[in-house]
């Protein structure tokens, strides 16, 4: 395998599972001169003439869709860990002695684990996509056959757009759908409340099927997925559990340290004077998150102030705020609880968006550089103010991307986060893996400190006097490992188990298997 | 100019505007072999990064967006004869000294009169689109540079995702958009409904620019038009007058003929059984077509039935079915007055389609097939029921061909027409130009009798004991020319000033200029 350093230092190949690869050039340096892909015109004269386009099962759909080795199989993940289809696609395709599919989710999650023993025996090559907990230490045990390539959400819009991955057959579960193909999240019983992820999939794969176990009469509405994309639609029992669409907690912290996190958050943001009217933000799942929206709706309310949207996933707290009128849009990618379920299906406030319209770096600019503050979360960051997100410090890949790299070009980016968790220090020399480069990374909030980027000589000029602990990124490096000790790297193989993506489409780092 | 016999039998060119041309093959016979147009690839790193795509005004858009000669100018009709922006847009171009553009407008109406004279000095080169009144009738006199080409709202679609037609800028006038280049029809002071006809622009145009006279802080929603499609944004002090978009007359037709004909379509409807819980019908605008959807909703109300939906274009008659309930939504094209404009906003049960939701033939399938009654006009309808919509029968091309061609493709499809109108029988040997195939047109209704296409023996099974007044299509034709005697043909010159396409791109007849 050959390999290169590429703009930020980092040794990547130039070659992936057979692919070509170009080495991350730094933000905004890599300029695409190609066009999108193009997928097949189709005709209607090959299409059902009353538009009823419903198979009799998955496997004769995927039959029908001419399944056979070496085909990319895409699906989405707004079900989380609750998706009750993908493992079945697997089943079927083993059963029909089909070999070394890419499997190319949005993400994966526990409730795949089952595919463990179709990567073992050759139905599935490898995964592209997020892969959340068991399937993630899987690769990192060096046990996938071909190498991981993981992408951030708009990450992932651009590589279906662009064709840099041409989709042979998607899987879109959908809770409600006509027989069509229209298809939406939220109505029914299996709500996982949008499909945006599976926009591009809809758009640019050869063929596409459409799962739901709530068939209604045509018009599917709202048709988030257009079954003019679609070619077959299967009923069965159950699509996915709506109830494990939660992500991280869904009640606001009661740690008394994350709760200081929350809080010295929302007292930077005001100081920085970020708070205004008309102001957004994207907080994201979890406690300290929900205490900072909690934070930042108290601020409002006293100084009588409204947010002009927040970015989802949404959850009670967001909704809660937008009902209440402080927040008066929620630009929502995925719903983490079926009170954002609710809410995006009976307020016209609560808009359904894709990746496309939120994320895509290839396109005509996006909407994360619109946001004001972005409150993200890392597993590590490094004295450069680069962050990881995908690696623990143990060096095991347990984690997906999501829309992290894209909301970095949001005008502030906040990451709060504790000086070290277990006794490892949080802040480090630099990151394990590389997933966001410290340029666009504005402030490091934890506990004993906040470090802001020299980068914005504004945010140190706004803030000086607001009486908030500041130190330098060195310094809380420093303190972290004077009370935990300077942490043991974790020591890996020269074996290459996955790939990081930048937001357009190059390398920005390699995850090896671990010794 | 090279013609062959395509499978009308009409004389078709094999080129047009220097481009190849494939003449029309039959229903479903023509299957496009290629891919879809692919755009080049943009990078956000070209875009501004706070999303604020403003320049100063129209012209200075214009530059930016390199406009030069020979290039392809879109534009949508939804302010149908209130847009005031296009007339605008050429005198810039003249003014520029810009020469040979070609217009690519959905529809154009008599305010763009003003352009006859930039056709003339060269500016614009030729029209594609259909031409309601005063650029049909210019065209009808050969003056037109090139020849105009018309398509459905459908083939349009198709022509811009095939890549038949690449836009080089797109002009996408809306009553409402933030700075980002969201936007939409339904917000604001000039509204025109919905922007669907604009969809494939946005999509497929090398360079988008968004007008609006009402610009909103980021999000506009709902955004019909996406921003990430969008380059750049101009605000205007008005860009249309929306008490123009109003089509036909919005009153109920009090003429004794015209009532007569309703009622007879409706009944005919009944007695065939297509009037049942959860069917769909289109009736479309004008004095007649409202009649029958009244008819429609008397009989639904009197047996406690519902349409699942209707087709729009939408207008207060319908609008107050679905508040009724009686008709469960309304998947709309094109709002026909100011009561459709806020049913579509208020109401999430109004649903905004766009030609490639509904129309476009080279898809996996479009909902006009799904309409159970399609109720459609024409100016004439021939023996072979044959029909055409875009020509009098004084050979003057006068109108355009908007959904019509698309919705031959419903369950049912029936025109209901006057036997003569200013006593030239409507009925004849042959249409004067073929914009639809006979073999899709099912029920031809006059006040003199309703002739039932052989190839739906299943409808005359259905009404044979109906005491509707059946007549063969023969007999139509005779008994109208014993009326008014056998009409004059208008007589052409051999120059084509028109073609005619078919839904799949291909030419199903042309139109040449009067004598």
């Amino acid at each position: 395998m050959n390999l290169v350093k590429n703009a930020s230092g980092r040794l990547v190949p130039t070659e992936l599972n057979g692919e070509p690869q170009i080495p991350y050039m730094g933000i905004g340096n890599y300029k695409p001169t190609g066009r999108k892909f193009a997928p097949h015109i189709p005709s209607n004269a090959d299409y059902p003439e009353d538009g009823n386009k419903q198979v009799e099962n998955l496997r004769d759909a995927l039959v029908k869709a001419g399944l056979r080795d070496g085909m990319t199989i895409s699906s989405h993940h707004h079900f989380r860990n609750g998706d009750l289809v993908m493992n079945q696609v697997f089943q079927i395709a083993s059963e029909l002695g089909v070999k070394d599919l890419r499997w190319f989710p949005s993400a994966s999650f526990p409730c795949h684990a089952p595919l463990i023993k179709y990567l073992e025996d050759g139905t599935i090559h490898h995964i592209e996509g997020s892969m959340n907990g068991p399937l993630g230490a899987f690769s990192s045990e060096g046990k996938m056959k071909g190498v991981a390539i993981l992408r951030s959400h708009g990450g992932r819009y651009q590589a279906v757009q662009d064709g840099e991955v041409q989709i042979d057959i998607a899987i879109i579960a959908a809770s409600t759908a006509d027989t069509f193909g229209n298809a939406n999240g939220v109505n029914g019983e299996s709500v996982s409340g949008l499909l945006g992820f599976a926009l591009a999939d809809s758009q640019y794969a050869e063929r596409v099927i459409v799962v739901t176990d709530n068939l209604v009469p045509f018009p599917c509405i709202p048709w988030q997925i257009q079954g003019n994309y679609v070619d077959f639609v299967v009923k069965m029992e159950k699509v996915g559990e709506p109830e494990k669409i939660v992500s991280g907690t869904t009640q606001i912290t009661k740690s008394p340290d994350r709760l200081l996190l929350a809080e010295m958050t929302a007292k930077f943001c005001d100081a920085a004077g970020l708070i205004r009217d008309g102001f957004s933000f994207q907080t994201g799942a979890g406690g300290t998150s929900l205490a900072v929206s909690k934070y930042f709706g108290d601020i409002m309310r006293e100084r009588k102030i409204k947010a002009r949207f927040a970015r989802g996933g949404s959850n009670k707290y967001l909704t809660d705020m937008l009902e209440e009128g402080i927040i008066e849009y929620i630009l929502d990618g995925q719903t983490f609880d079926l009170d954002g379920v609710r809410s995006m299906r009976d307020n016209p406030r609560h808009v359904a968006t894709s990746p496309f319209t939120s994320y895509n770096y290839h396109s005509k600019g996006n909407f994360a550089g619109i946001v004001d503050i972005a409150i993200l979360g890392a597993t590590e960051v490094d004295t450069d103010f680069n962050a990881n997100v995908v690696t623990h410090s143990d060096g095991q890949l347990l984690h997906g991307i999501g829309g992290w790299q894209n909301c970095l070009f949001s005008k502030t980016v906040i990451i709060p986060l504790p000086l070290f968790r277990n006794r490892i220090p949080v802040v480090v020399d630099s990151v394990t893996t590389l997933c966001g480069p410290g340029e666009l990374i504005d402030v490091i909030i934890t506990e004993r400190g906040i470090a802001i980027n020299p980068l914005r000589q504004d945010l140190i000029e706004a803030t000086k006097n607001c009486g908030l602990p500041f130190k330098t990124i060195e310094e809380l490096k420093y303190e972290a490992e004077k009370i935990c000790g300077k942490p043991q790297k974790p020591v890996f193989d020269e074996q290459i188990i996955a790939a990081i993506k930048w937001v357009d489409g190059t390398v920005i780092d390699v995850v090896r298997k671990l010794k």
